[in-house]
């Protein structure tokens, strides 16, 4: 057997966006069992220099968007951004969700090897694109996703390992 | 085209844990600059009931070297798990580096929903490989490596999401 781009990167992002949701539904229901405005974890940082949570989830949902759209060759719907309270931020979630979950694996087929174009604020770079998926889009996305749970942690959210993996499929 | 199972997961590790060397190296010359112990940085968590540097590198290499034997039908080599200090752990990593660049692509071959299973200390879980790679191995490897660049970060060193990302091949 072998696997596509699709099967290495698409169920990897659903996967975590979902246990990502329950993560934030959990942050709000310890604010709301302590009485405390639970959109104060929308702005928290892990360090003064560091970006708050609301941009963590942002970003978590670029990479998978972005991946998803690059792999396929469509465009990606643009997001503004704009999501200041943990209900923005779990609905961004949502919508990210609902975006992935339209993609079909055959539109991700084609050469492993073609190239993939990152442009950031200061260069382009060019991928292999199973270079693009296992050393730009899965480490991204993860990155964000731990430290929106590092710094939920961090806040006295009671979040494990467990909540952070997902009820991952038996057989 | 299509990508094994070994494609999508030992470059990974390899590719992460070179970074992640070069970033404790960057935290003990932060240290050395600033004539205190770096071996401080080693128990350092993130919050009361999260684990130690120390743990989350240790865990880290494990998940990667456990994924690389199981996937393989090997035992993997038992690291005893003693590091303290900087000098120690980065030796760890070495070792990971070491141990997942001896195998062999042909020895990830076969069917991409065998079982594999995982004994945790409370349950057993069995996987399909390709769950096991994308939905546990890489997710728990990349907590791992994310949660010892936050906790460097909240000490101060001065890293950046480009050192966790590592020089990414380009085309």
């Amino acid at each position: 057997m072998s696997l596509s781009l699709y099967d290495v990167s698409i169920p990897t992002f659903l996967h975590s966006l979902r246990s990502l949701k329950a993560i934030l539904e959990k942050a709000v229901a310890h604010a709301e069992a302590r009485k405390f405005d639970a959109n104060v974890f929308a702005s928290m940082r892990l360090y003064p220099d560091m970006l708050p949570l609301a941009r963590q989830i942002q970003i978590a949902s670029d990479a998978a968007k972005g991946a998803a759209a690059r792999l396929s060759g469509t465009e990606p719907p643009k997001f503004e951004d704009t999501e200041t309270t943990m209900a923005e931020l779990i609905a961004r979630v949502n919508k990210t969700i609902d975006y992935l979950e339209g993609f079909k694996p055959q539109q991700f087929d084609g050469d492993d090897n073609r190239i993939i174009t990152v442009k950031t604020p200061r260069t382009s770079l060019n991928f292999k694109a199973v270079d693009f998926v296992r050393h730009w889009a899965l480490p991204n996305f993860f990155f964000h996703v731990t430290t929106t749970y590092a710094l939920l942690r961090h806040g006295g959210v009671e979040i494990g390992k467990l909540d952070y993996l997902g009820p991952i499929p038996q057989t």
